[in-house]
């Protein structure tokens, strides 16, 4: 049995070998905000931390987002993290996953509700409104397979087909291997979706590969696997789950603490607020707050 | 000055002529719902109503839906009716159109919470459900312009041209020209969607010539225009005010009942279950009712 | 029949003698709001206006609720007007009157969320907190009697005994008899609340002489009578619907226009903010808007 | 350190000596629910269980409330075993505890929306309507201390003065020892709200000593503390927590599972429900859902 997270940065802390091959890793911290990044180069590091080839981004706050400070530093330290993976020009579709009605699933959606929404602001319009310098941005919220009897990444291929943008950001709640994770965390990544990943299991992957254009995710742990808890504290007292017939991963459930509203009402607007301040540069983070609050 | 209405049904009742040429209208009543059914044939019947050439089939009950028994006459006409104008065969994508959080423009995206999607049950899970006779559906709603930035038809282009169904279904809230009508009355048209028409004026074409598929429009009324609404009761008086300075149409607001939460609940969720039974004659209205509700 | 309305300006304004015995009349503008202050000061004034004894504070704002500078002037008069009428000291309990699950009805209970509860803060909590100087506040979202089966004033009387206030101030919506007035105005008084009043026509008075203590009631406008609204525009013509027989009361509807979500939002945003400023001259505006946001 | 819950039955199996002093304890099997009946007797009981003097009838179901005849069932075992503790005629006051906004903690308010308060349902109303066997009951969704600044108990406590029921219902929200628990679980006791216990550990007692008439409690566990769960797995290998210096209480959450919505919702309906059918026992259960629907 192998603990499950969704995080990067979680599968590198759980290695033996703090630095195995094929893996870069890079520390620093912003005004209160950790932001860890890890590089896998190549297959030796796919096969070390079990994810694909690609860049990692995590920012961590020391503690629940009701610090104001801490939240305006997240959102800048996103949105900068956010600018480095991004093409620099061209429109960007931003799709905001998973199922609304199930709170803990509920961040992709939520956050779609606070972004700012360009792609059709142009001619005329833009001039007398005096939005003449935005860049072209499209948000959705395609919901879930269950809901709508097509893949997620089914309609966003159809889509991208059809806007043609630069890029696409994914947004999408994730789990975590530790409680205090949950909603203070925040990862970025240039390899997009994996297959299975995600509170809801998300089937089919959607990246560069399946979609033809940078697909950037930004999840927020909001659950955690409680087989994973409870094994981690029991390897603390050395006993290994994996040789108890009584500890059957499917007596379990995902968990999320009792504060769970409140947790993705915040890390929903502070990714949103990520992502419109790094789209759209020519305005101020005042402005924007005003237009998608 | 002519009044709004999206109603072809209170275009037809507009007219001097009441049987004008290339205007086919019959009705009958079944149940305690009046249908009435009218057939625009050709160009003549294009100008004398106003509405592009096609069917316009009204439901029409004599009060709000509080009614259980008249709650299920409605369903089962709108069902009726809606078998009448579908392909008997092949996939269907339903999508809930309008403002989610504009309580009279919410028809829609409510309408979808009750559909019943199916276009992902198959194969294993089919036979292991005992859904094996499931006709395939697809539900979306995908959002209004000033969210997403993409226009609604552009969205539906998209998602068609990757799901290839066989015909698309649209439901949208309408204007009335009457008060009496709101939440009352359903239309199913097989000319889908007029531009500019709907509570949230939504802009471009969404039919068969758009899409390249059937596409079935239905729509309950949910709003007024304040114009429209003095302008009757002046006009029932002999004043015209098109002749009057004071009268200007700018001065009017889109008036809704004080009950509009309920209203657009019960008809959201008479229009869902409507379509539900039209597309899974398989199943009865039961096991539909506790699949969706 | 006479045009119905929640609002003492609006009854002022239709009458003949435009400076009636017994009321008094004073109007003021400030920062773009008109302050209309009318005091019922007899019998006589009572006759004239239909309304009880005492003042009446109407503020106008001339356009719907979207600009933020005129927010904020609202926001301060109304904040300047209550302090007025409200003892200088002394607990305070506010109530949210209506249906929730009403839209134009559920400006109360939306309002009580963003009410600053302050009476159980004190002693340890108070000086940790730093909150050691707050007026103490009680905030009730009692229900409509059709849902609790206890009439409103009497869950109020039942706790006034219980945390003896010096004052009550209840929020409510409220009918006009112009469109254009809804979500734009506030009526403030020291009458209270008359029986029969409101968008959900509570029943029984809520008043000094019915709690004991004082009741400020804040209104503001969300509905307008349908047989009002066509009365008002053939009046305006010389017709006389009351001679009418195809002009029957109660084939009409209260009507509310179609943004009707967002402008209960702002109104009760703006009425709670009002309330809290007024309660707690301590805190600035800015610390309370981050304590109830 | 002892685990916490707020079951009675949890309780009773954590204890050595299964058949405490002063403690009945009777279980019996109803149509896929189990009934367990505990009385604790005296002081001595009170200690061993360290719950107060009274009975507590805990129903259990073996899954997720997903099955409709199971939900029936735990339907009717509530009411049977709720109508054995309530007086057998009078008003009921039936008050939902809890905080809305935190999905945990709503069972209360949830449960609330679906009661049929029908105190005011007398004289003509009642002879019209049919409706004239009725047993008065008024249903009250307080909110919470951190909202209205008042104790729920104070609020309580002035209702109960003011309308004189003859017994008190309170709903709230509990926390379990077991994952396993958490929305398949109902608890009633004749004992009330101890100080302290419920999801939002609301502080003041609610019981016959502090009210005045019975107070029966019916609680569903929602939450599990996260430092219980851990410490039960430990002690399965007979690890104790209370000896390690890294296990501190304080690091730890209350956990909820990642379907919290759905469980609440399914719980807060079949309480009412519940509640519902033991007060009209002449109403059939099929009237009375359609009734609170």
């Amino acid at each position: 049995m192998i603990f499950r997270t969704d995080l990067a940065l979680e599968k590198q802390e759980a290695l033996e070998d703090a630095s195995p091959r094929g893996v870069l890793h890079a520390v620093k911290d912003e005004n209160g905000v950790r932001v860890t990044t890890i590089c896998i180069r190549n297959e030796k590091g796919e096969q070390a931390l079990g994810k694909p080839k690609g860049t990692y981004v995590t920012l961590e706050t020391p503690t629940p987002l009701s610090d104001k400070m801490l939240l305006s530093s997240l959102r800048r330290a996103l949105s900068a993290e956010l600018c480095k993976l991004l093409p620099q020009s061209g429109a960007v579709l931003v799709a905001g996953l998973g199922n609304e009605s199930i709170t803990p699933d509920a961040l992709g959606p939520r956050a779609a509700k606070h972004l700012f929404a360009t792609r059709h602001i142009n001619g005329e319009i833009a001039r007398v409104s005096g939005f003449d310098n935005l860049r072209p941005v499209a948000a959705l919220a395609p919901g879930v397979l269950g809901q709508t009897g097509i893949e997620t990444a089914e309609i966003l291929e159809s889509v991208v087909r059809g806007i043609s943008p630069a890029a696409v950001i994914v947004i999408d709640a994730l789990s975590s291997r530790r409680l205090s994770r949950l909603g203070t965390t925040v990862q970025l990544t240039d390899t997009g979706l994996s297959p299975g990943s995600g509170v809801g299991n998300k089937r089919a992957e959607i990246s560069l590969r399946t979609l033809g254009v940078p697909v950037i995710a930004i999840g927020v742990p909001t659950v955690v696997d409680g087989a994973t808890l409870i094994a981690d504290w029991l390897d603390s007292y050395g006993i290994d789950p994996r040789m108890e017939p009584q500890f059957s991963r499917e007596s379990f459930m995902m968990v999320t603490p009792k504060e769970v509203d409140l947790l993705i009402d915040r890390a929903a607007f502070v990714v949103a607020m990520g992502i419109n301040c790094a789209l759209q540069p020519t305005l101020s983070e005042q402005e924007l707050l005003e237009l998608v609050k």
